[in-house]
């Protein structure tokens, strides 16, 4: 089994900051990526039609022979992860509870703030696994839907931006949290102006690293890991075309991208035909 | 076939701007909308994924017997519109030819700007409409990927989005075009603060209304217009579940929203029954 890759999926691109902790700390293991960017976001999306779609990736992946899933989508962990272990004998892991068990040990007055998409605030899944983990911490949530489209335009310091995480983190700064989950994969791009905004006193907590470390225990746990002698391969799905993927996604992995294969997951049958035929390599 | 009604879709509760135009020239009429609300939005993706949605909401609704097709998006009027004429042999009409009719009909300088998704903007199909009208005219075109979650986030008269209408408009205002084409059914959401920073010497121009004109002559000239002693019954289908178009919709609609029925397109088997289980009304 240990030979096996891991499969890591998100709505889009954002997933990658998570494929690359793991690949920082797991160097020797295979893995396989699915984008699902032709139905990006899930964040505003409602959680059965977020069901749906992991349902659709995780067969799909697992169809692909991986050792292991990891729900990159903080939208997609925060409302499917239940559907998907109850459904899939491999073992799953999101980036929420990562995310919180960090927060919880990171904290010190006790005052966690959680930004995330409006499907993951709304799901109450990071103030749900944080008090699992200290019931005594107290959570302060605020969805901020511009986040996204903003790291996407590339606005991540001017004005703009700066106006709307102010706008957004207000609450949060005034609830004086001393810790602040950065619950959606994107948000670390605007780390910068949240940083600033949020002052010097403020943690800022990202769910990608200690996801990796999660993976890293689950596989040792079950002798599941490669021999650190190989040098894992790496493989990309999207749903859309593969181009805007290729183009955006080298700078979430920060190296450049493998060959990048475009699979319809609506048409499973035709999927292998489709990878063939769509596939296309990063310049 | 004067009795079936007018198909129309969207990617999401955009196109009820267009609906509501045409249910006001033509109250007599039927009607049958389709927002893509699991897959929206369509302005970031591939022409190719949007070309497949479209086919695939067209079957649909000419499954349901509609004597004509309203492409209400304009992403998709941009990009899918010769493959849908192809395909059926229904009437179908998008929001681009009419809203580039209008422009050149309003321009006096003969410079029109226009504005609307990535998708959109990167299709030139305003300005190859309106050059096909009037080759005299020059066109500037600007994406504005920012104004559909401002408008969605209801964030239309606030100094965030002042200054991301100033930042998208600059180059418009400097290119001193006295005609500005909002080439996304959001963008009229945002009418005041782009009038506020185009200026008064510019017309907006909105495709709705001048769309709805065309389906009215179309099917005049078909003979496919009801008796107008008829008052029209309007239906709506989405692609996720119905709650949070219920609840936006209505704004777009100027008026409440009739039943409200979930489809799977993915899936076109269970669609009757999945209709059936998920109906909701609203409130």
């Amino acid at each position: 089994m240990a030979w096996k890759a891991i499969g890591v999926f998100d709505s889009g691109v954002g997933g990658l900051t998570v494929l690359k902790e793991i690949m920082k700390v797991l160097p020797q293991e295979d893995t396989i990526y699915l984008g699902d960017t032709a139905r990006v976001p899930y964040g505003t999306k409602s959680p059965e039609t977020v069901v749906r779609y992991s349902r659709q990736i995780t067969s799909f992946l697992v169809s692909r022979d991986i050792k292991m899933l990891v729900v990159a989508c903080n939208t997609a962990s925060a409302v499917s992860l239940t559907a998907l272990k109850k459904e899939f004998s491999i073992p799953i892991v999101g980036v929420i509870e990562p995310g919180a068990r960090r927060a919880a040990a990171v904290t010190r007055s006790g005052k966690v703030g959680v930004i995330g998409t409006a499907g993951t605030i709304k799901s109450s899944a990071y103030a749900k696994a944080i008090k699992r983990i200290n019931p005594g911490i107290e959570v302060v949530t605020r969805a901020c839907p511009l986040f996204v489209p903003l790291a996407e335009e590339g606005w991540i310091d001017n004005e703009i931006a700066r106006l709307t995480a102010q706008t957004y983190l207000k609450g949060l700064k005034e609830e004086s949290v001393d810790t602040l989950v950065l619950g959606c994969t994107h948000y670390p791009i605007l780390k910068g102006i949240i940083a600033e905004v949020m002052g010097d006193g403020v943690t800022l907590v990202d769910s990608a690293e200690e996801t990796a470390f999660t993976v890293a225990e689950i596989l040792g746990k079950k002798s599941l890991l490669r021999p650190t002698s190989e040098k894992g391969n790496h493989h990309f799905f999207v749903t859309d075309v593969p181009a805007g993927f290729i183009r955006v996604g080298s700078r979430f992995l920060g190296e450049r991208l493998g060959d990048v294969y475009q699979v319809n997951l609506d048409d499973e049958a035709h999927e292998e035909e489709q990878a063939g035929e769509d596939k296309q390599t990063a310049p």
